[in-house]
């Protein structure tokens, strides 16, 4: 009597010990989840995404919630029955060593899987990004509509919706976290006078800048920060502008026809400046 | 007696256990893929793709449910097998580590195919595309013919049929949901009033829009989003319009037409742009 | 005595479950080749490829066969072995444990072949293409003079003659099946008047189509879909045609003429044009 | 009652051994991470970037030191609980071989991650860059943000913010340590006279260094280095300045709009070269 | 004397069983090995390359032969050393554990070379090219001077001695398998008329053919396929003409010389033309 | 009593293999590190780069032999830990299976980690480059700052530090081993004398080299090796000259200066050229 | 006492065991090295490379022999002295696991190492290069300076010493095998004559292969071999000359200015052709 009373102690024992070790696990995954949820609702009080955040966190925090405490009563308790299965005199290494093999012989398919889901999960974590942001992720990029464990759905500007493996994504831009900068590389023909055409183009995005409509959208004075490239033909003039995020495509827009307005110069002038630039005269 | 007759008992055990494994199993997969089914269904409502959701759906479904299904049973009865010979006292050490040897040597090569399958399965789940979508993978586009847990078969506009294995699809793009965007960046000679252009290019395409013929296809009015490019001949002018998904490329093929049509100059003032652009003059 | 009658019944039984086993795998196999031959066998009644499908199939199934019947019989009978030379009392964990070193030594090197194998097995099975086909496969592109399990024989438009590995196919494109279509993406000066080039690009594709050396080639009267592209000096015009398979080449080549001579402008008008387009007129 | 008692003996010693070894472990760990902090520290009082480097330091460092000893602890205590279930007679072969199982099964998906990991904590260590710093990693330069054991944040001159993995960097360069210096090739027309060019090009730069303005910038005397490539259209002539690190891009763009007004020869002079260069004269 | 008695009676049966796998090893390989040679030899009858296949095919075969059977050799001896050890009472799990480890160490980076010898062994078997082919491997081009298991050894145009790792070839072209094509696109100025000089290179490429030297080179009739590519200045036009192989590139040459001096223009029409194409008149 | 007696000698016995063991490697070590040191500072012995070698060699081969002590100590103890750990009669299988799993698990995401250190370990040995040293790797070319076991510090010269893993580094290239040759091909118009070009150039090239200035630099007459490419425009003639590292460039600038100003037809011959070259001429 | 005899028995036919098989060992490395000595010494008589090889091929063999005999001697030695202790009682399991735990955690990262052992020794066996042969490896061409196992040492044109590790080469061309050829498309105008050409350049070639200081560099008469390619603006002509190997490059140089010179027209000529080339004629 005392092998089987001993058997059922350990078998009680195990499970005991199991049902703790869950409850403890269970316990730690809300912990993490929750803070994650918490972080992401902070993060949505910033006024430049109003009221997303908290939106777009949730789901994906409950989502990891589930499938990381499926996963842990999976493995806690699958290890239970195997101990216990072993206390009950079956001999498991058919078992053990058939799903061993299988384990293998899958796992090494399964790793672009197990990537995926781990990178998914360390995006949540560090909150990389949500739904509603525009981000760059390798040749694509577009609006996120959609994000799991396994991928991101990402729409572009075409209207086409990307499926990208979390597991794929090495660098993940984000254009939507505080601010952008407009910077156009603006070409200017070899022939002008430098000076003159920066202050031109410095007084045309200022002026641009103090109007109603578009003091909300440029966060501060544009700047003209001066001559990027010289090459034989024309000078790149480089200005930028800081604008509130997502907006800086159509500052830039704006920028371009004012400049191109602004630095055009009169029909007489301009066919001199032409010629000269093509040097070929005929007289 | 005792032995043969706990052994005897030990193998109704290990039976019934993999029986009772096997229709859970089955019940599981019955539910992934019946929720799978009904999401697709769900989506063929939407009015783009009518009625072919469905169609297309089921097979896929029904694939993979019979694929996991046979799967789980051989998984299942397999080691119930190699448990009951093990309780027959036959050797079961060299069975397995063969087995083990085979499953890495071929574990490697295969892991090719795994991928793929795992891949296929998830597409499925995640419902990425359909039979009838038209997509985009890797340098390839095209309209979706066949998809298997393996491959995905693809037919271009030049009709050549590709066959695609899951596993190697990183990024998919589904040209297919809701809505599309044609994006016109319009090249426009450096000496144009682009104020004056960007109406011209604004009324050319709200005009379509209000035609009977588009107004279906053009879902909202068409925007001209401004300067997206200067370079030292010419100006890009981008302009947009949402339309029905898979008609993209006919509206931006007509609105180019028409868009040459209006913004070309009468012949006098061309040639006179001309010469000023490309700057050369002889008297 | 009781041991050695045990141990040969323990043998005859391991014997008798092995070729029962053997021939439940034969069987299997034969199904399955089967199964793909009559696929093959349905698809050679398509009008387009006439009776060369029975043909190009058969050699390959055949091929399949012997090959997976041979590795399970050599698999089974191999297990089969182990466990009986067990029974004798030979001690076989050395043997097992230098094939298992020397399996994982050679299957690291050994898995791409493993690959091109199990690619071929599932290109044969998914009926991709055959002998005759011709198909675009990486930068390679050509009439499939021959497969094997392992590699795919293609001779090119040059007549060199690739070998391709099976596994090292991650797209193949075949451009046998159905039907094709001809893009002709034609240049056209920026001077021209477009509606009147897309009728008479039209009128010359309809014109060629009602011939009837090419009525039965071309299989729908042509399109032109439009302005595909807008440069600063040209626009492309596309104009597209079914065609029977394998002739697009061909009708493109004979439509590029056409649409050549019949937009030709007179000499004096194109002089014009021409000097216009080119911008330097002199007085 | 010497079983127990010995059990017990052996428990006491596994856990007094296990404390020991945590207590080394972390005494270990504190001293390493002490000292990377220390360096950032020394390094933090070079006049460049003052003040910062222990502000950007420190969150690394006990970052580091609490992960490590987390794992420490998990490691030692996991491996000596494990010990002691043994002496208490639970069978742990189940337990071990499915942790096996799962650890390789889950190892070959997480590797990038310990790459991860592992490069973020020799970073650290390396002390290569921190908060503050401008770095190039791939084809991203910008701004650090913030780094973590598993990624780097970089904002670009665009304002998007870049997660950067980095087990994925192979090269980071880092442009603030010490200084910088600015390289200009500035294009020469091939008929101007060289020596003379230089000459005017030397001036103009160091002009500029010895301003006020720029002689806290400009830490040396700038250099015309000579003649850096000749093509059949112009000459390319380098001129270098050390700066102070992060200005030498503004540096750069105040030189090159002073070398091309020094470098502009009179409108009258100027034609002559061109038309003799373009060698297209008409009389 | 039962126990050594029994041992050496398992001693002596395993030393048979090893001498019995040996010579069916053996006699398999010489097989395998024959059966390759005779292909190499049917094939050498092919006119195209007449007795060099025998030449150069033994070499290989036999090498292939003497590597497997030692192989063979070594395997099966080693084993049955191990068993014999075994059965002597030695114990062998030292030396197994030890060349485990040093198995799996070295067969991490000897992959590669297992992948050579592999990928030589099916070359040869499926005879892809032989010593004198000229043949195309990734970016390399050049006459076959020797076959190796290992490596191929490849004499490109600027007598440069290529080593190849047969294992690093995913695609070998052959360019000595019956027939070749030369595929000329001969540029045509867009100013001329299409279908006369499409008879005019006809009849060109026809006149060469007749000539008894070419007679022999060129296989038949050559063929004008059509217009290849229109661009803004030229088109392209396809003329092809199948020859024995190696020589396409010699028939190539004078083919182009030929077209050249037949479609050259007379000097006066030639100068219109250009005037036109160039669109520059001046009065 | 002999039982404990016996494990105490046993232990006794491996604690003085253990000592020995370590002993013997700890000399291996000093000798191979000496012996790098000392062919580090044999070769700090030749001119070209004084007194800097056997400076910069001893940190690194200290830091290596170092890091090899310790591994090899704690190798040896740990094992010899384990084997009395085991002689007390602890169970060490789970120590032991736990290890292994964890060692694999990490192995993975280690592998760049071990790959880095052995690389490193091998480039001191060999002495491929050291601080002070110009090298090219990869895309990156500049000073070396530092030498670790794990990375390389480079400066260019924009005063970027990169660090680069030396697991990556496949290809080193240094400039500053014994001498260096400044290569320069010269481009000079179609139109001009060739032989008397070379003349020119020659003389030039000698008359720098003799100047006291330059003699000490470079080490040879420089040579013009002729005509490296000729294009429709212009001839490319190369010059070389063997230089003291790391002058080559400066020896490049000063060469091309001169060549430039020697080559310079005299303005109005040259303007005969530049006509006839553009081959413009009007009258 | 027949416990002690029998294991002292076994130990000694252990450590003859090992004797002998070291023996044996030591032999065939010996012959093997030995023969690849004497077939670099039979290839050392070819007289485009007198003396070399028999001096640079022995410090390879040399040290091939060693480090195998080493290798050999450690293995055979390592694993007699675990057979002996186990002998001994000592429980070996513990060390064999750690050794197998480390093996695997290291054998990952050391792959690299272990594929540039093996691909030197390949390397060696099968002579691919030699110290002083020009080869070209990946975007690397030089000059060998050194081989050893590890890596190749090769200094480039430019001086700079490439340190190229052996296991990263897939394809190594070597240019001093026999004999070189020097193959020049030169670029010859639309608007020549090309058969005239042909003779011209042909012409050229023999003249200077039939002066006596180039007769010993040129093996064979030179070859015209025709039109290699015909664009727009110019036919390329293809000429060939074998030379004795390393002189290719200065064949070609002195060639093409003998083309240069030959192939000038007179001056009055020139202009005509120019000006019909270029198109652009005014009056």
């Amino acid at each position: 009597m005392a092998g089987p009373a001993r058997a059922l102690a350990q078998i009680l024992f195990v499970v005991l010990i199991a049902i703790a070790l869950r409850a403890a696990a269970q316990r730690l995954i809300l912990k993490i989840t929750t803070r994650a949820g918490e972080r992401g609702e902070l993060r949505s009080k910033s006024p430049s995404v109003p009221g997303s955040a908290a939106a777009r966190r949730n789901p994906r925090a409950t989502a990891l919630g589930s499938v990381l405490s499926n996963a842990a009563s999976v493995t806690i308790f699958g290890i239970a029955t195997a101990i216990i299965l072993g206390e009950l005199g079956v001999n498991l290494a058919p078992v053990l060593a058939s799903a061993g093999v299988l384990g293998i012989a899958i796992g090494f398919g399964a790793q672009n899987l197990v990537q995926d889901f781990l990178a998914g999960i360390f995006m949540l974590l560090e909150d990389q990004y949500g739904v509603g942001d525009v981000i760059v992720v390798g040749n694509i990029s577009g609006t996120v509509e959609g994000v799991s464990l396994r991928l991101t759905r990402i729409r572009d500007v075409s209207g086409v919706v990307w499926h990208v493996r979390n597991g794929t994504i090495q660098q993940a831009g984000n254009e939507c976290q505080g601010w952008a900068r407009t910077v156009i590389d603006y070409p200017v023909s070899i022939g002008r006078d430098i000076p003159q055409v920066r202050e031109l183009m410095l007084a045309t995005a200022i002026e641009m800048w103090q109007e109603p409509e578009w003091h909300g959208v440029i966060l501060e004075e544009p700047q003209v920060w001066g001559v990027q490239a010289v090459s034989a033909d024309e000078v790149l003039i480089r200005l930028t502008a800081r604008t509130v995020p997502l907006r800086q495509w159509e500052v830039a827009r704006a920028l371009r026809q004012r400049l191109k307005i602004a630095l055009d110069v009169p029909a007489d002038e301009r066919s001199n400046v032409h010629i000269a630039g093509a040097a070929a005269a005929a007289s």
